[in-house]
């Protein structure tokens, strides 16, 4: 397919970009001595980890269990579940394992551990879990110096359970859009995890794996002693939070949505497409960012940025692209006529690729592949 | 299945609720005389539209061609794709038209219009057609008093395709909150379309439908005199921006996502449940209106709502309830324990529901059923 016979809205991917973003991660990880073991949250698409495995990456990160189950049916073996682990989801987990997945799990509460734990002995079983590790307070995770770290670590441990190691993510990078900053950052989230990882061991616990990252630490970490495997997700994309935070420009997003004008408002200055908030998602991440994108940066079909414009609003179906002045503009009707297709950047690639039951892939030579993606828990 | 059966994240459907919205909008609309078109953007759910056709719908609202190919297939057969026409879409419009659909398209200029004419023309249908109004200023239409409105009136009846009418839509009810001022725009939504209609009649065209609509004027109007049917979608569920808007109460919501607690930050207040922005969206509708809820209010898993907690904050798969008072809560893990059950209530039911596959939909002796949804475009 083409790109101009693709039914609007549309989710395409670059893959000459998408190619890059892969290649750059995993040379600077390769560079520091340390595994990558991305998150396919961001993509949802086998074809797409596929070319991240291919790029050197060991193993996969994901952030339910149906992820999971679905990587785990095209290949994918080596597998990290990200999210504390509710109760009720370990016989889900178990079934899996049982079909043969390295599914590894992860607890931040004696409570859970004791479930873990509970669970391994009915089923008489060893879990391999990881112990999630607050590094910058800005969600899940025990604190490093906690004693309940310790506690968490002997109930697996004294359990039956293998404690595979620490993990952390330092989600607070996205808040963050200078590299000094980020270079502080991504040394925290190191020194912390892996002091957590060594109070394990003076305990005489076996720990082995020291797991951080976010696609902005990674990218601004220098030293990543201690660490064995960082983890990233949106760097194979990118986005325009991304670009805020400094770690790539808008001409290195990958994903984009095609969208098509539908009308005008000329003296507002306006033209509308067929890229809504179903489209672009909600998501508003640049909202508090140096530079608002609205609902997404306008680009031209080829994916070029048009400077001056954005989107500015968005319903269900219809997106709002306006300038940046907010003038009235008489020639918007020539300029876009109706019919004419526009490329639009997502704020956030993650909850943008969500709203597609697929993408569509566009090699260099501007053929269309579909690859399909998954919604759901 | 029952409630505590149900893994999480999952969207419920109260259905007693349900029923009460859908007959509450009803027996206001056919007491003012006027047909109910129900937008079914919000559920995309066979199962509930069904529901509002059993109750009086005429007919349905659709804002995507698969959503109406969809519908469709399950013996919809009157629908109004209700965004203007995209000229590349048309082929795909009438393949559905030639399978029996009576499916109405929009315009909302002259280059649109002359886009369906030459259409018509080439495949010798006659389409029915509506000209979108623009009544509040908040996205697409033409101005009732513009020469424009004439013009493209002309434009479709001289090509010899059928112009059903006018329609409009005054999404800027959703920033409003009190009745006086929903009265107002209902009234003023009402007055100008009909104004429109009467410019159409007066310059030869027939121009039988009137439609107007959305939730919070269809429910505020008390005079729709000239109007012929009203479009409304998201009061089949409700969600916390109609709350803040007025035309209902929390417990009147009838969409909730079930999330499971699987963690605690004790000293900040915060329980951890497993539905992050995927399982509520991204959507922040209410953080301009009286009431903040974050990416939602918290209820137990009776669907009560729970004083003094909202969820402040959302990760991809992580959902933080924090207290309104931002105080540490040491008691929150005694309170919350590990695996226990809340129900979230949403800012948006339309873009809640598009981040589910299927609903639960749970009848008043707690039996939940799936209903499928869709996807796409």
């Amino acid at each position: 397919m083409k790109l101009m016979d693709i039914e609007t809205p549309a989710a395409l991917i670059d893959e000459a970009r998408m190619a890059a973003n892969i290649d750059r991660m995993q040379k600077h990880l390769s560079a520091l001595g340390v595994r990558l073991r991305p998150h396919v949250k961001t993509s949802k698409c086998i074809e797409v980890a596929r070319r991240q495995q291919e790029a050197g990456a060991k193993g996969i990160t994901v952030s339910t269990l149906k992820e999971a189950e679905q990587f785990f049916a095209a290949g994918f073996a080596d597998i990290l579940y990200a999210v504390c682990m509710a109760p009720e989801k370990l016989d889900r987990a178990l079934a899996l394992i049982r079909r043969g997945c390295a599914l590894t799990i992860l607890v931040d509460s004696v409570a859970a551990a004791q479930a873990v734990v509970a669970k391994g002995k009915e089923a008489a079983h060893a879990f391999e879990v990881m112990i999630e590790i607050d590094s910058d307070g800005h969600r899940s995770g025990v604190q490093p110096e906690a004693a309940e770290l310790i506690e968490i670590g002997k109930v697996l441990h004294e359990g039956g359970q293998n404690l595979k190691g620490v993990l952390t993510h330092a989600g607070s990078s996205y808040d963050l859009d200078t590299d000094e900053a980020l270079q502080k950052l991504a040394e925290q989230e190191r020194a912390l995890c892996v002091r957590a990882a060594e109070r394990l061991r003076a305990a005489g616990m076996a720990c082995p794996e020291v797991s951080v990252g976010s696609t902005p630490t990674a990218l601004a970490a220098r030293n990543l002693a201690g660490v064995t495997e960082v983890r990233a997700g949106v760097y194979v994309f990118f986005d325009l939070v991304m670009s805020n935070v400094g770690v790539c420009t808008p001409q290195q997003v990958a994903l984009s949505v095609l969208a098509t004008v539908i009308g005008h408002q000329p003296e507002k200055g306006w033209v509308i497409v067929d890229a809504g908030w179903m489209a672009m998602s909600r998501d508003r991440g640049t909202q508090r960012q140096k530079i608002d994108y609205g609902y997404g940066a306008v680009c031209d079909a080829s994916g070029r940025v048009i400077d001056g414009l954005y989107v500015s609003g968005a319903n269900q179906e219809h997106g709002i692209i306006s300038r940046r002045d907010g003038a009235a503009d008489p020639g918007v009707v020539q300029r876009f006529p109706i019919g004419t297709k526009l490329r639009l950047l997502p704020n956030h690639a993650c909850a943008t690729g969500a709203q597609y039951p697929f993408y569509l892939a566009v090699s260099p030579d501007g053929d269309a592949v579909p690859w399909q993606r998954f919604q759901g828990w």
